[in-house]
């Protein structure tokens, strides 16, 4: 199977350096800037490709793994020669559907993870979802997908899109948590390491147990005044020890707030 | 060093089985109710003792790991006998002051940790904040934690208290991120299971590099269109679908606010 990747940001990057490690051939990078093409291609052991009229028809699959705006645009572009051949996006929030003005073979193919430049995923468990206007063009996708990994499921768009608003709390949501973390405790010059191992327990615990069972802390108690205490902290203090900094006062604001909600949200479930 | 601890929770029940391990004795197990009492006495090879009058006044330190409301009236109870002995609480938002009214010596001795039965903690990389109103006393503090765990840091009641703040953000918080995503999930009859592999990345990312460079997401990159989607599900579908089910349309509304500020939070730093 050859397979032709149209983008060149960290799902094009991760995910076409899996495909090469498992034998597939990458006939193409494809993309607008020219330098990035450059890049990823010789990443990639392939040839790069920044004009459209010079885009090989002769892959089995193409990858579109660009921004969600950018999807229906490039597929105008790429159904001038590619209108039969089987194309697929990798976007969580994108019906297949959107592909079917262009092109008359298309799907998902959607690896739930978070991917950067900086770290090197996890394939192995990465689970990988797809789905296809055809039972041919499924069988080819779970070809390739249980090829790069073992957990290869097939789902429905209306699904995915659900699985992807729970990875935006589960994931871009911590990595906020974390991030104010991190805030509060620079104030007092205290280093963000000291909250690693208690990070990685919260993350532990959930391996065999549910998250509702896991639940500690002060709103899980109704320790009402511990509450009032942290709430008076994020509103008071933070705030007058920023008060030359905008952008952190404003910062601080919101994270009372956050506080506030996400106490309410544990007490009442 | 001989130990004795006030309270049966989850923190004293930890700390007791860690402190026997590194082969100090735990002298008594002190609380009200009879058959916690009993059964964690019998976990760290000590006897209980559940009467005021009987607390043995031979220990070197006790430890009071009880819930910060009853820090007080624990404390006015052992005054009576142990005035004079080095009496610390495991409080990450009380300051150790608080003991102060009632002993001669006293301090604070927090691990930084969630604890749950369920769960065995990593003491190796368990931080322990200890602070105390006199030099002995800290040393006596610091050689009591640095024999369970290599991180033993000295901390003010006033910083302590902040740590505690970011901890709820990063533990709690995270955690109840967690029982969202599942919520959502379940909905649509996906196992939770899905989002490990996507959970145990964003932990990993933050292994070197700040959680701030790592944010991803639709927030992240302004995405709006897909944000509204988010919302639009959070609002309408899942708000239908319970809706003979007040507990939880009550839930699903505030996911839909927390989906809203976390976002905010993220767009505005």
């Amino acid at each position: 199977m050859t397979i032709s990747i149209i983008g060149t940001g960290n799902v094009a990057y991760h995910l076409g350096k899996r495909i090469i490690e498992k034998g597939f051939t990458v006939k193409q990078v494809i993309g607008r800037n020219s330098e990035k093409v450059a890049w990823l291609a010789q990443q990639l052991q392939t040839e790069g490709c920044i004009e459209w009229e010079q885009i090989s028809a002769h892959s089995d699959l193409y990858i579109i793994a660009v921004s969600d705006d950018a999807i229906p645009s490039v597929s105008r572009k790429l159904s001038l020669t590619l209108q039969d051949k089987l194309v697929v996006h990798t976007s969580g929030s994108i019906t297949s559907t959107a592909l079917q003005p262009f092109f008359n073979h298309f799907g998902t193919f959607y690896p739930l993870q978070t991917f950067s430049l900086k770290s090197q995923p996890d394939f192995e468990n990465l689970p990988i979802f797809i789905n296809a206007n055809s039972k041919e063009s499924l069988e080819q996708l779970r070809l390739l997908g249980q090829s790069i990994t073992s957990k290869i499921y097939e789902l429905s768009d209306d699904k995915r899109i659900v699985l992807h608003i729970a990875a935006v709390f589960v994931n871009n949501f911590t990595n906020h948590l974390f991030k104010i973390g991190q805030d509060i405790l620079k104030k007092e010059q205290i280093p963000f390491d000291v909250l690693k191992p208690l990070i990685h327990e919260t993350i532990r615990k959930i391996e065999y147990h549910t998250p509702e069972s896991m639940q500690t802390g002060p709103a899980k108690r109704r320790d009402i005044s511990t509450i009032e205490k942290h709430l008076a902290y994020l509103h008071d203090n933070t705030r007058q020890s920023f008060q030359n900094d905008d952008q952190n006062s404003h910062n601080t604001e919101l994270y009372y707030e956050i506080y506030q909600l996400l106490t309410k949200s544990i007490i009442e479930n």
